[in-house]
């Protein structure tokens, strides 16, 4: 299998506003992102942010209350890096440009950008950039201005410098899905040479510090009034480099970072590199709809851009590329965006894992403040590890976040066999949200001899149904944590059973949670046959007819939450997501019921819906629908479905796309270390491959209308299943590719 | 039956921090209201409120949502009238003082207070304060300072003046029911001759603007630099009196008021009148208990004090008497005060419901912006007719306050039998908040042939439950408010049928609504026979047995809401409420087994239980604990029960206590024209004695352990039920009394 080059370009995008286009052409490298502001008129929105560079400021609440989160976290625009100032020599400055074209190499993650500069006077210029962020040293970016004359060929002054950035407006909305500004913080800045600029940023509150370098490559630069001569007739190129450290306390900052610059043609080498294994390891090719095929190689491009790798970040709910939900990382990592670090680079999972394990002194914390005398309950939404949703109706209320995280251990687990991340880490974080649920939830005595146990007062997935009783989905994924503390115990008794007495947990602890998880309520419908959202969704009324036109939609726009809470109506999936994490659960029919009921009553005003049923839509055998479903999910962002890309891509469902061609179109799941595939490949499409790693052997999945085939490309054997035959693929001793 | 004079004094109250006395012996009119403040050290706050003067801010929400409340009405701390300078001729300025006694007379309003006042340099002189306002001429207040030698005899320099307010720091508090400050209004004041200062303020978002009147009534007597010499050793006697305009629009206040002065033995006068009258309609005497007889005079008055008397301002949840709640009217008036109002005082409880009138524009916007195409939705909390609740689950959740409202004026109508407000004003709030009912409620389809009508994600009176489905509460008031609505239609077909037709209300429209009220799901236990106070509150975990401790409460300041909203656990009567209410719904068998059930899941950490409580023990037989119950309500505040009367009374606590008298010791209700009287008084009072109105009649009622004797004082002849004895008193032709 060999990957062709993919270029991302101005017409395989659905929208041109400048803000949209930022987004799009974003680059990231899990450490810091670089949106693709316009150069030459800048934007106020500056558009440089560091993953987990935030600052903090109380919460103001209309009326508080106990335990309210206190603090927002809002990650910090920085200094825009992409900004060049022109003038002609007699001070005319280009103020204005046009972009006339956008080309992102998704091979080297190089970005080359056309834009016609203009002056007030009408002097233009032509105006090449190409820019790159560095991968594997991912402390580096590099830009390279190529200046040429257009109706204006005479001598230009270049000026580059990071500026202190000017108060923004507070932004008011009542969008929950927009950022807050941060505060400013203290900026210093002074130019250790000519050509080199430092720059160091302190938060006021959070007490956060980080330092930029700029440096002008070109030999013989000054980032300030450096002259080039258009009248040559030339193109004259100038070279930049940045080098934006690591972030640290306040105090504890390296006094002066050397600048290790890294050329841009360095960087698009190491790229080269670093790009070509991620997709020798999770390659995606699909056939009969080039279109696509680009923008699933666009998706999962951005998701690696996106996701933290140092075990002390994680993914931002809109990853790198923009600054809406103020940088939260929220319960979309785990549960949209782990599947594919699992499959294809089970080290990336293993650093995002950690940054759980790393803020689960705040879970333990919070969990106290929420009334629950044992084990962790993590942030809804944070950066920190502290609760920073301002609404706990749809936030600390989503309890599930505890089990989500969980079940994303015990899937890394099952993939990886990494026990020594379990025992580390993994462990203490399943056993700490096992005893949460223990002692948030309470039986129910409903007569003499039958009890069960509840989780009262509880918000699902679905954000348009809040505090409610027994939600299937946060039931359900507590059984699931419940069993699995269970399950790695005996591991770990097996392992180092000292270990176990560590953590203090007892034989009787272990049989207390197979007690609740045996008798955990999962509510059912006896009238339609399904398994019922929560208790009391099916017996409310649905959406009125009459507020169905478009423009009531998104519903939390348009309706006050008691409104929306009140009617029969979903934002997302629900009851469908633990229906695709369960297969086991249900049987085809009372899959196909439920999903028939779903459907009716689901808006999919989230981003984190549609995904879900497209790889359901597969899995019942109706590919027409699964594609339906998957093409809004692959090309969100590309056309701007949600109409909000601007604030940064939907990270979740650039996860949830890979998931809809994996585990939809061609079914895969791992049960019991054998590796299911069934062949749900739509008319639309001619051809879908993927490479995915199981454990140590990595895979390679073709399929074709009438054609399955599963291929070993390296490690162990593996037993799978086809269509329902079971087969083994043989180990071979060296790759096929 | 004589009325003698009661008065409160230091000595019958519970505490001395200064802002408690404040509280207990502020001064009010129903327009304006003044706190005790120290005369010479004075308060940050200042102490004078006037009702329904507020000023607005926007509401800052951690994360806001489509139609939340806008704006926090606040009322404004304006000036302190009460404060007076006192130096010595050189200078040294009297800065402490110490308060040696206070005598509230409820015959006259007259507030007596001894103080001991103190110089830096330990120079002491004694002031007596006398103070009152008027009642009857409700613009008027006036105060007189009697100054006489202590350890100091010299000469004195006396001023007054309204002082511009200073900028008070904003006081953050998770406590809901304490005040925000309001934003300083723009204040202009001049000295319209030496003895008269006007000041005129104005709001600046608001846009209310009043003016106050401040004069020096002694002959010869000036605002500023008084001379008075105690060196001759008698007292001196300094009189001011204050003028409090009435709040309009900006711009449209009135030029110049003229101040018609009155002194304080006019009002005095004017107020024993006043008082007079009110005791007499409304006497209520205890015998056996002198404290307890006295708290039940002091709540009266009290009462009478709050409640606004123009048609435009209603009862504040404290009073005038604190800014706790902001100034805000609840239900509180309708469930708990206005009973009294509608039984001793029909004219002033016209007003109050006049006042919710005229606030009807703004609750039918409100029911379009929460969804509901027809109808009106009052305001949970507001002074302007609009919501100013900023946490909607216990805010705008609460859609019972419309069956309240309409409850009240059923009431009204019931005792009163005003058509002309019915006709006016009555009818149209009861329609409207009918028509909200219809609109909000749903059927819910149980099977083929049955269905109910619901109404779903509501907060009944309890608001330690939130956001639950069948409130019993609110779905047995909506039932009321829609056969009332049915009823009143008839009355109004029969006395002006073409009224009904411009309220656009046809036939077909009252069978509906009969045909919804018939249908309305009253949740019923059939485990325990029992009324469910909702879907779900029964199955629900009881609160946990070592988080029963006295500092865990109230629990809203120790807990999460999540926390508390999972467990079974009232704030206050609920389902209770709905029992009190409608006596004719339950057995005696049935409401024994409701009341021991609830009354161990309720922690009357609201005001408005503990007086519910009573009244039903008292209903069951129970006197022993009704006599407990009430005497934890008849002195509330003056024992300062709840911690929190420095922030002003507990206004529906005093009418609840009168109501825990009436309607429980005395087993007081009207149903069908008849009066029911039973004799439920407990061993520890020897009598009870009590006045009130019904259409008409004035009856006395007067009971002894063995003896119930009811006596009509004047009007047309009444039906009675005396403990189960029916009877009519006839008609006599003049007053016995």
């Amino acid at each position: 299998m060999t990957t062709r080059d993919y270029h991302l370009t101005l017409k395989d995008v659905g929208g041109h506003q400048p803000e949209y286009l930022e987004t799009i052409f974003s680059l990231a490298n899990g450490h810091f992102g670089v949106r693709a502001n316009d150069p030459i008129s800048g934007n106020p929105i500056s558009g440089t942010l560091i993953n987990g560079f935030y600052e903090t400021a109380p919460i103001t609440y209309g009326e508080g209350g106990f335990g309210y989160a206190k603090l927002h976290q809002t990650i910090v625009n920085l200094a825009d890096l992409r900004h060049l100032s022109i003038s002609t020599l007699n001070g005319h400055p280009f103020t204005t440009s046009k972009r006339l074209a956008a080309d992102l190499n998704l091979n080297t993650g190089v970005l080359t950008e056309q834009y016609q500069a203009s002056s007030q006077q009408g002097e233009t210029i032509q105006l090449t950039v190409e820019s790159v962020i560095g991968q594997n040293r991912d402390s580096f970016w590099a830009i390279r201005y190529t200046l040429a004359a257009d109706n204006y060929a005479g001598p230009l002054v270049v000026s580059k410098s990071i500026a202190v950035p000017a108060a923004a407006e507070e932004i008011a909305s009542a969008d929950p899905r927009k950022t807050r500004m941060a505060g400013i913080p203290d900026c210093k800045t002074d130019f250790t040479a000519p050509n080199t600029q430092r720059y160091q940023i302190q938060t006021k509150a959070s007490q956060l510090a980080v330092t930029l370098h700029l440096q002008m490559a070109t030999p013989g630069g000054s980032l300030l009034n450096y002259r080039v001569d258009l009248s040559d007739g030339q193109p004259h190129a100038l070279d930049y480099q940045a080098y934006v450290g690591v972030v640290s306390r306040h105090n504890t900052i390296d006094p002066i970072v050397p600048v290790l610059a890294a050329s841009l043609e360095e960087l698009e080498d190491d790229n080269r590199e670093f790009w070509g294994k991620i997709w020798r390891h999770s390659e995606v090719s699909v056939g009969g709809n080039p279109e696509l095929d680009l923008a699933i190689h666009y998706n999962i491009f951005q998701l690696n851009q996106s996701a933290g790798r140092d075990g002390r970040t994680d993914i931002p709910a809109k990853g790198l590329s923009g600054s809406g939900y103020e940088g939260h990382y929220l319960w979309d990592t785990e549960m949209y965006m782990l599947p594919y670090f699992i499959y294809t680079h089970p080290q990336m999972a293993r650093q995002l894992l950690q940054y759980r394990y790393q803020v689960l002194p705040q879970a333990r914390d919070r969990a106290r403040e929420m009334g629950v005398a044992h084990g962790a309950l993590f942030a809804w939404r944070t950066i920190n590890g502290e609760e920073a949703s301002a609404y706990y109706p749809a936030g600390t209320a989503q309890y599930h976040i505890d089990a989500d995280i969980a079940y994303a251990v015990g899937k890394y687990y099952d993939v990886t066999g990494d026990w020594d991340f379990i025992s580390q880490c993994g462990f203490e974080m399943v056993l700490e949200t096992a005893r949460f649920w223990v002692d948030f939830g309470a039986w129910h005595q409903l007569d003499a001899k039958t009890k069960r146990f509840e989780f009262l007062t509880v918000t699902g997935p679905d954000e348009y149904t809040a505090l409610v009783n027994n939600n299937y989905y946060t039931n359900r994924m507590a059984k699931h944590n419940l069993e699995l503390v269970v399950k790695l115990a005996a591991e770990l008794a097996k392992h180092d059973p000292n270990r176990l007495m560590a953590f203090n947990v007892t034989p009787a602890d272990l049989e207390h949670f197979q007690d609740i998880a045996d008798h955990i309520y999962l509510p059912y419908s006896q009238q339609y046959q399904i398994n019922a959202q929560d208790d009391s969704f099916l017996s409310k009324p649905r959406w009125p007819e009459d507020r169905m036109a478009p423009d009531n939609f998104p519903l939390l726009l348009h309706y006050h939450p008691l409104t929306i809470y009140r009617y029969q109506i979903a934002k997302q999936a629900d009851t469908m997501l633990a229906d695709y994490l369960f297969p086991q659960d249900l049987t085809h029919d009372q899959l196909e019921r439920e999903y028939d009921y779903y459907e009716q009553v689901t808006t999919h005003d989230s981003s984190l819906s549609r995904s879900i049923f497209s790889i359901l839509a597969a899995r019942l055998g109706d590919t027409e629908k699964a594609y339906r479903y998957f093409m809004d999910t692959a090309r969100m962002d590309l056309v701007d479905l949600q109409k909000n890309t601007a604030d940064g891509l939907h990270l979740a469902n650039l996860g949830g796309s890979w998931l809809a061609l994996v585990a939809g179109f061609s079914g895969f799941y791992v049960d019991h270390g054998v590796v299911h595939i069934s062949n749900h490949l739509p008319q639309e499409l001619t051809a879908l491959t993927y490479r995915l790693t199981v454990g140590k052997s990595v895979l390679q999945v073709d399929l074709k209308p009438d054609e399955t085939h599963v291929q070993l490309i390296s490690g162990p054997s593996v037993h799978i299943d086809v269509n329902g035959q079971a087969e083994t693929l043989m180990a071979v001793t060296a790759p096929t590719d």
